[in-house]
């Protein structure tokens, strides 16, 4: 089995037949020690948030699958901590799409002038580049035409993707009195027929969840979310 | 005369009658000593800089008001280094709206994962908030009509409204054998009957041009613009 990725979060297998192998990690981004899904480096490895992380986007992407929205995931071996997906190529060289109900986190700090903390947004999609040299920055629908990587016809299609399966995502959550403010996604073409589909993982270190207006961290997001 | 405004580069007084007098400052934005037209910073103080600003201020004014493009002009003395201009309500707390033809600046610095230094674009458009605290960010479409900044159809008519100036503004350059790179422009609703207006100033302070792949300074260009 060939090793050809070693993500911050997640090592990347090749099993061949276009399947790749995700070997998830307790790994979790954040800074100095403290998590924060939007970070780019390491901030601290917590025992079981692997296994977390993949229930938790098992059990999404399940449920996305059911609905017949396009996502990457094959199968998971939650004692293994490994889920088996279809191989797929990133947009570009890969780009984060980021849908926000609620004004926290970068969003909050470009914006502030304009905008409270914790002030509801409707669905509000944006799309950056991951680029930790530059900080991952924000690129627009124009930008991307521009540069090449996403078409403005591909960038509604997955503009409106991103709406639709966050939309999911979020009533999911509120069926558990729990509230989702922020989640990033990431999107592939398959290898095997190029039809865009969702990638990556989708659990709370991917997201913002609060309860009665607090923050929830992904372990105990899980707990709460699948018990 | 009331002085309502003393900006970095000129100052603001209201005349009544929904006009408005601009002084010309000899004050150039940049960094340490250096001009930057992207910088949010009184850089350095050049002698004749004002009066610079203004001679290719009017010049492009006139221009765009004989063919018919609102903008805040009236009318400058050269010689007290004054504009009147219409009152006019910035966009939001205030935008600015750049126009890029080549890949330079804060894009370059942003997107060089996908793009050489002084790769053509063509009349690319984005706007960026007026918002030193928080480094001027950049401001998509859909946050500017989600925060009620303006709306889809309003950006529409303001990204082709600057294409359109710019393209006249890269023309008059192309004449002397001069090559815009980009520029950044403000807009606002005037006062008297809320059209869209182009404001503030277009000189070398707000662009960066070239003459055979080399950058003209404003005061320069101006000489070498109006000889």
């Amino acid at each position: 089995m060939e090793k050809i990725y070693q993500g911050k979060t997640k090592d990347v297998y090749r099993l061949g037949d276009h399947q790749i192998l995700l070997q998830f990690k307790d790994d979790v981004t954040g800074e100095n020690g403290v998590f924060d899904p939007g970070a780019n480096t390491v901030g601290l490895t917590i025992a079981g948030a692997g296994r977390s992380g993949l229930k938790m986007t098992t059990y999404f992407f399940e449920v996305l699958n059911r609905l017949g929205i396009p996502t990457h995931f094959v199968s998971s071996d939650i004692d293994k901590v490994q889920m088996i997906v279809k191989e797929a190529q990133v947009l570009g060289k890969g780009l984060e799409v980021i849908c926000r109900y609620r004004a926290v986190g970068s969003f909050l700090r470009r914006y502030a002038a304009y905008c409270e903390e914790g002030q509801p947004l409707d669905s509000f999609v944006e799309v950056t580049i991951k680029d930790d040299e530059r900080g991952d920055p924000v690129i627009s629908e124009d930008a991307l035409a521009m540069l090449g990587i996403l078409t403005t016809e591909n960038y509604q299609v997955l503009k409106s993707l991103t709406q639709k399966i966050c939309g999911v995502v979020k009533d999911e959550l509120a069926k558990k009195g729990l509230e989702l403010y922020d989640i990033k996604l990431e999107f592939g073409y398959d290898k095997a027929d190029n039809t865009l589909l969702l990638i990556d993982e989708i659990s709370g270190g991917n997201m913002r969840v609060y309860k009665d207006g607090t923050y929830i961290p992904p372990l105990e997001l899980e707990k709460l979310f699948l018990s």
